[in-house]
């Protein structure tokens, strides 16, 4: 089974991913949690490109190709081994974060989007929960966690809102697949919510 | 006017590329001279990726993604803005070069080089020249040369003839753009060879 958690900056989806695999890993199941960009030694260091320096430091069409060439690394060095041996996967973002966050950056980018994943990348998730949340909260909680990596963060409430409408709509074209959780209230309500979800 | 060389590994591609430039620098023509991978800090960046390390390191798909992320980034904010100014772009190595070593890696790929070049490049050098040598000659002064940068070099003699039949077979499939230049005999004896074939 494999897993993404999706949603906006300081949504809350890190802790949620890693509060699943724990309440999964508790119950005996085999679980590897893991993030993006990043996930394998090789992402990582692709990640270190992304993550750091100007909003102006890649076009979005160079930055799209470095998400991928990460994602594909993951993919092989990580995640495929992993669910061949039959293991749960969770991620902490996948291949919507590239859609909402490209689609956001530059409407007309969609359909590349699309055709670069499915030459280069081609699966999905099993199931993908977005942790929805009003920006002004999640925006809070990213200042508040400060660090250097604010490539995105950095660029507002405007574009917060932007990426939620795009999580929403890519909800409603993939409602078998993703699972919209009310990312209000507190971490513990959060989970039970998750879990509830859960097939 | 955008001139690519290109070549196996020691076949002197380099140093004819950077004598071109001086030749046309010298008649008063606005020449940049560039490489890849590389050829603009953010490209730089990903170079050092590439370069380095084991030739595991990468996947043939993640290290195509590579190289088309630095050759985009290149393209943006090197190559394009110096062809709009009707300067001559005079690159060591593009997309052909790609082609031929992804080819020699895996034969498979041969499609997705082309798709992924079509999706995200798009662009292609007016004149290529290569400069055609023996894997032989060419390996002695690749390893004369030392340093790091030896994940493709590593590869022996036998790799290096399938690229030279690489380069001849693309040559067969592009007679308009690409020029075969004999790459024996002395610096000054190519540089004319060169010099030759402009047209």
């Amino acid at each position: 089974m494999f897993i993404s958690f999706e949603g906006i900056d300081g949504s809350g989806k890190s802790t949620q991913a890693r509060r699943l695999a724990q309440t999964l890993g508790e119950r005996g199941l085999d679980v590897v949690l893991t993030r993006e960009p990043g996930g394998s030694p090789g992402a990582e260091e692709i990640r270190r490109l992304l993550v750091e320096g100007g909003s102006e430091r890649w076009s979005p069409e160079t930055e799209l190709l470095l998400f991928t060439a990460a994602r594909r690394d993951h993919l092989e060095r990580l995640i495929r081994p992993a669910l061949d041996r039959d293991a749960w996967v969770i991620t902490d973002r996948f291949a919507d974060s590239t859609r909402v966050y490209q689609g956001a950056v530059r409407a007309t980018q969609s359909q590349l989007v699309e055709e670069l994943h499915r030459l280069m990348i081609g699966i999905e998730p099993d199931l993908t929960f977005v942790i929805d949340i009003a920006p002004e909260i999640s925006l809070r909680r990213g200042q508040a966690r400060g660090g250097s990596e604010d490539r995105f963060e950095g660029m507002g409430l405007e574009f917060q809102q932007r990426l939620r409408d795009g999580f929403h709509a890519l909800a409603e074209r993939a409602p078998g697949r993703i699972r919209m959780i009310d990312g209000s209230g507190s971490q513990d309500e959060v989970a039970a919510r998750v879990l509830a979800a859960l097939p």
